[in-house]
C-alpha cells in the first residue's frame, strides 16, 4: 500500500488561528516537516491578504524553500481564483490545489460564487495549469455533508468529479469540511469514483468535528486513497464552515501507519517537535494526542 | 451486524477522577444512560474502598437499580477477587466482569499477583459464578501492549484466552489498557481468537492514549466483536497504568453507528446530557467531541 502524506497544517491549520505566525517561524516549521520525510508540505494559500492575513506571506515562503533547493518534499499551495493562480505560477508551486464546494451555501460563503460558476472557473484554471506542465489537485469541499445544508447528495459530488474527469483532471481530493463523513459513506464514495475512473488518484481530507477523522482516514486508505491530508498537532478548520474543527493529526496518523509497518521512513519526532512548538506558540492545547505524551526513546 | 454497547463510564470513567461523585448523582447518570437504550451499564467495581473510594457505593447503586426494577438494560460490575465476588452475588449483578493482565508488571501493580496466580484465581471465581447461573465476562488487560513492558507477545494473550476457553468461559474482552492497539493488530488478534473458538463472544475495550480508540473499535466491530465498551464523554483510564487516557467516547461511537444505520434505537441526546452534566460536575473539558457541539434538532 502506497500512502503519501500531504501536510496541510501551515495552511488549513494556521488560517483558523487569530494569532499570526511570523514568517521565520513558519519557515522553521516547514523545514522540520519537510525534513521528517512527509511527502508534500502545503505552505499556504494565495488568497486576498485582507481576508486571510495569516496567509499573506505564502509567496515569501515559496521563495525561501525554492532558494534553498535542498528539500526532497514537494510544496503545495491552495488557490481560489485566477489571481492566486498567477501568484502560484510565479512562486513555482510543485502541486497547485484548488476546488469547489458541493454545497451552494458553503460555496457562496467561501467564494461568493455558485457551485457551477466556481466549477467552470476552477476547471479552466486547472486545465490551464496542466497545459503548462503544472501538477494539479482538484477537490470537492463539503463532499460528505455541509454545516449549513446538512446532507449533500452523493450524486452531486459524483457529478462534479465527473466534470473534473471529463476535462482530464485525475487527481481528486474529497474534503470533509464539516466533519460529516462516516466509514460506510467514505467507503461507498471512493469505491464508486474509483470504478468510474480507475486511473484517477484520490486524496482525502477529514475534519474531526464528530471525532471520526482518524477512522474515516483509515477507511479511505483501505479503499485505495493514496494521498492523505493531515495537519501537525491536529490544528485546523475552515473559517467559512459552521462548526470548524481540527484536521486529522499528522503525527497521530503517522504513528498508526508505523505501527502497521507502513511509512517507517518518516521521522515522527520531527513532526512532534513542530506540534509542541505550535502548542507553545499559541499557548494552548492542540487536539492531537501523541505530542502530549511523547518522550524520546 | 449485532452491536451491543457496554457503558463503562461510571466505573472506568469515575475511578480516574479525584473528585468523588455523590451516589445520587451517579444514580441519575445511570438511569439516564439506561433510559437511552444502551445495553449494559457498568455501575462500578467491588474493590477495596480504601484503594478506590470513588467506587465505595457500588453496592448501594445496585440496591437502587434492583429496587426500581424498571430498566431494560443490564447492569454490570467489575470484581478483582473472592471478596468482590461475594459482594457482586449479594448485589445481584447481571453481568460480572473480571480479568487478568497479560503484563506481569501491570498485574503486580494492579493486583499484587503474578499473571498465573491471578489467572488461576479468576478462572476459579468465573467458573464458580457460572455454576450458580451468573453471566460472566472475563478480560485480558494490557492485551495489546503495556505502558511498563511495551509490547506483549500475542501468544501470551492467546494462551490466557485458551485457558478461559478450556474452562468453559466464552465471553472474552480484550482490553487495551495502555492504548497500544492499532488496526492490523486488532484485526489479527480477534480473527485468531474467533477461529480458535467460533462459539465465543468477544468484547473490546480501547483507550485513546494515541488517539486510535475509535478506529480500533471500528476495526474490532468489522471483525466480529459484538460487545463494545465505551464511556460517556470519553472519560476514563486505569489508575495503575503508566499513561492513563480516556475510553472511546460512547456518544461519539453511537453517532458513528447511527450514521451507518446501526443502533438507531439509542437516544443519543440522553447520553450527551450525561456527558454535559459530567463536564459541568468536574468543571473541565471531557475528551468526547459530540457533547461539545450538540444542539437539539
Amino acid at each position: 500500500m502506497d500512502i503519501l502524506i500531504h501536510e496541510v497544517g501551515l495552511r488549513d491549520g494556521l488560517q483558523m488561528e487569530s494569532e499570526p505566525v511570523p514568517t521565520i517561524t513558519k519557515m522553521q516549521w516547514a523545514e522540520t516537516l519537510a525534513d521528517s520525510g512527509l511527502d508534500i508540505i502545503q505552505l499556504g494559500s494565495f488568497v486576498n491578504p485582507k481576508v486571510l492575513p495569516q496567509m499573506a506571506d505564502t509567496d515569501e515562503l515559496f521563495e525561501e524553500v525554492k532558494k534553498s533547493g535542498k528539500f526532497k518534499a514537494k510544496f503545495s499551495a491552495l488557490i481560489l481564483n485566477e489571481k492566486g493562480f498567477e501568484r502560484a505560477i510565479k512562486a513555482d508551486v510543485d502541486l497547485i490545489c484548488m476546488g469547489v464546494s458541493a454545497s451552494e451555501t458553503h460555496s457562496k460563503k467561501n467564494t461568493g460564487m455558485t457551485v457551477e460558476e466556481a466549477l467552470n472557473r476552477i476547471i479552466k484554471i486547472a486545465t490551464d495549469a496542466m497545459s503548462i506542465g503544472k501538477d494539479v489537485q482538484v477537490s470537492v469541499q463539503s463532499a460528505f455533508g455541509c454545516g449549513y445544508e446538512g446532507d449533500i447528495p452523493e450524486e452531486r459530488v459524483y457529478g462534479i468529479v465527473e466534470q473534473y474527469f471529463n476535462n482530464g483532471i485525475n487527481k481528486i481530493s474529497l474534503a470533509d469540511t464539516a466533519g460529516y463523513a462516516y466509514p460506510t459513506k467514505v467507503e461507498r464514495m471512493f469505491t464508486y469514483l474509483q470504478k468510474l475512473n480507475p486511473k484517477a488518484e484520490f486524496a482525502c481530507h477529514f475534519h474531526n468535528t464528530y471525532g471520526l477523522g482518524m477512522v474515516n482516514t483509515y477507511v479511505a486508505m483501505q479503499n485505495g486513497v493514496k494521498y492523505i491530508e493531515t495537519a501537525f498537532g491536529g490544528l485546523g478548520g475552515c473559517p467559512f464552515t459552521k462548526q470548524p474543527a481540527g484536521n486529522v493529526c499528522t503525527e497521530d496518523f503517522v504513528y498508526m501507519l508505523q505501527k502497521m509497518n507502513l511509512r517507517t521512513d518518516i521521522v515522527i519526532s520531527k513532526i512532534i517537535s513542530v506540534a509542541k512548538y505550535a502548542s507553545g506558540f499559541f499557548v494552548k492545547d492542540l487536539p492531537g494526542y501523541l505530542h502530549k505524551i511523547w518522550r524520546e526513546q
